[in-house]
């Protein structure tokens, strides 16, 4: 079959060792990933299939991963992946959320075959799609093993991006800029919110001109009004009113790499708190960007961030910031380093964060981020839209 | 704060009854709710918050369940719930992605606290969101409880729906048709997948004059040429060929009840293996639609599919068709009923389907379906739109 790899095979083994280093240094022989995002990570795979139980088992002393999954999806697997034949291992349509057969019964059986059922095995515990009953049952099937917890290990691998990936964050940036434009087009008094997300939608997939646009890994949050209290609502098919504020918090993807941004936006009067609240993100934000430098850590920078809102009297209480980059849904976020009190992680170049110092208050809230990247002295930032608050 | 209810309360605290009834069927005094249509089902509960833990935690002799989120989606809980303020707790930011605190520790000492840590507790094993974490947790946080497992337990209260539920899929329904329209309309050769796959969304977006639409638990699934050999991919940007075929699975998605459709289209001259492959198919599905009757199993169905296809020589190793409705990503399906063999699901009116009977070969595939209720005597199927193989 013709093979759609989105990068060279070497990138993909330089991924696959440098996870198998971490496997060494964490003691543990086996893990069998399941976050899609690492999948794609390692292997290229590709695929929709996530609703469905699959993984990869990644073995210390093999040459490449194992894929599992769906005997229908086997072919997104030959198609999507630098993986040779005999390491696509689809389970028959019987093990599909029945009450008697688990894929993870297949998964056992695969590491048995292997002669790697009495060795440390480690399982993503966190991961969205590794269920409970996911390790209950590899428990059951693997009572000679030894079970560690690897949830986040090839996430950490994925913090530093390649130049490869870099350029794709780039490309997924104009996509972002085109979106934010077509919401900001979109939006005015009396338009239904359902058609400026329509026409966000729109600008998302399409793309540009020369490439196109995947799916993002979070829907458009588009609230407004009322809804801007809190930062996970959506569009209605309400109209937008007079005097309202819409939150804006959308991305760009391309080839599954995000490029996150958020603004926030005013329909007319706004009022003063909106105003004001909307200078101190600002501030803040520029602040705590221009301060970035590789060698800081996380935590250092969220203290520049509050050194800055302090003297408003604002308080926000939750992260400002995490790393993104390659993600599926229900998140672009990678689960390693936040930006917040506590988080020691050392900045390096090519790491990728979206920082988002978004303010809710009892009644309204403002958003406004950037996406970066740390270089070798400072950041990149990867969008260039208006860093202020959006008025109409 | 103005909340914005998509049913009567009453409605609500009806699907809450009958949970508590299978609960007390299944000797459960307590069951933590994380399947975010679930928590929607119960409460209302509508955000894209389902990428940090939450869940619902319903006790049997309480009026109400009680919501546990982030803090900054408590505001969520009071637009979206009929729950009073008391029966929304929200945990602080540090137990976020965190190694240290997790979620389900807080559940714990709400269990605690409500005197519930040494009753009998039941947990959605296999739910996408309730990660092997969660239980591990769980099970220390809560060392006298006897756990259960409640994997589907709402699921099952949610196969038959209410006449307000099966309104909404009737208006998801129109949504379906316009974007398989959309897609019929803009597929051509030459034509960027990306730019038809955007016109798509925007046409499940836009919804109709009247309403507009939600996003749907799935993304639009659009493989062409190679791809449709496998049902989970979808567009690239390149342009579509001659001759290839492409493979739509839409669905329109209103207030997040769900209604799929699936068509096959060509581009010119299709081979004559598709063309057969799909008479095949509409036969299939045709003749097992007409079979429906309240009464029937749900492996009864599928004999009546295999009958059809069995003279044609194509085999069809995966299941037909499952119970669907409202959702969130990754899946429309509900995970209860599935037309296969071995499920003696007995068929009642006001269940809802997706029946696909898809078949995927080495090198394309068919996908021809129908949704539909289950009516007192027969089926109703939600949408129209031409059942046959499209050509342009």
């Amino acid at each position: 079959m013709d093979r759609n790899l989105y990068f060279e095979v070497g990138e993909y083994k330089e991924r696959l060792n440098k996870t198998k280093q971490s496997m060494s240094d964490n003691g543990i022989d086996l893990i069998i990933v399941t976050d899609p995002a690492n999948m794609n990570y390692l292997t290229g795979f590709d695929g929709w299939s996530f609703y469905v139980h699959q993984c990869l088992i990644v073995i210390a002393d093999q040459d490449e991963p194992i894929w599992v999954g769906r005997g229908q999806d086997g072919n997104a697997a030959r198609l999507t992946t630098w993986l040779q034949e005999e390491n696509i291992r689809a389970y028959t349509d019987d093990y599909v959320q029945s009450l008697i057969k688990h894929p993870m019964d297949f998964v056992s059986d695969i590491i048995k075959e292997k002669r790697c059922d009495k060795r440390v095995i480690a399982t993503e515990m966190d991961s969205y799609y590794y269920t409970a009953k996911c390790q209950e049952r590899l428990v059951v099937g693997l009572p000679n093993a030894t079970f560690k917890d690897g949830t986040n290990l090839v996430n950490w691998v994925r913090i530093i991006k390649s130049d490869f990936e870099v350029e794709y964050i780039r490309k997924a940036a104009r996509i972002a800029e085109n979106a934010m434009a077509a919401a900001y087009n979109s939006i005015n008094v009396g338009v239904r919110q359902c058609d400026a997300a329509a026409n966000v939608y729109h600008a998302q997939i399409s793309g540009t001109k020369t490439y196109g646009g995947d799916y993002s890994s979070i829907i458009p949050l588009m609230p407004s009004g009322i809804r801007t209290s809190t930062p996970h609502l959506s569009w209605t098919d309400g109209p937008y009113v007079d005097g309202e504020s819409v939150i804006l918090e959308l991305s760009g993807c391309y080839r599954r790499y995000h490029c996150p941004l958020s603004r926030t936006m005013i329909l007319g009067d706004a009022p003063q708190k909106v105003r004001d609240l909307a200078e101190v993100v600002v501030e803040g934000l520029t602040n705590a960007l221009n301060a970035i430098k590789p060698g800081m850590t996380c935590e250092e920078v969220e203290r520049v961030w509050a050194k800055s809102i302090a003297k408003s009297g604002f308080i926000k209480d939750s992260r400002i910031g995490y790393s993104m980059g390659l993600n599926y849904p229900p998140d672009w976020g990678e689960h390693t380093a936040s930006f917040r009190p506590g988080d020691k992680t050392i900045l390096k170049p090519n790491m990728t964060f979206h920082m988002i110092p978004g303010i809710w208050l009892s009644d309204c809230g403002v958003d406004i981020s950037e996406s970066f990247r740390v270089t070798e002295n400072g950041c990149e930032t990867f969008t260039n839209y208006p860093r202020k608050l959006l008025v109409k």
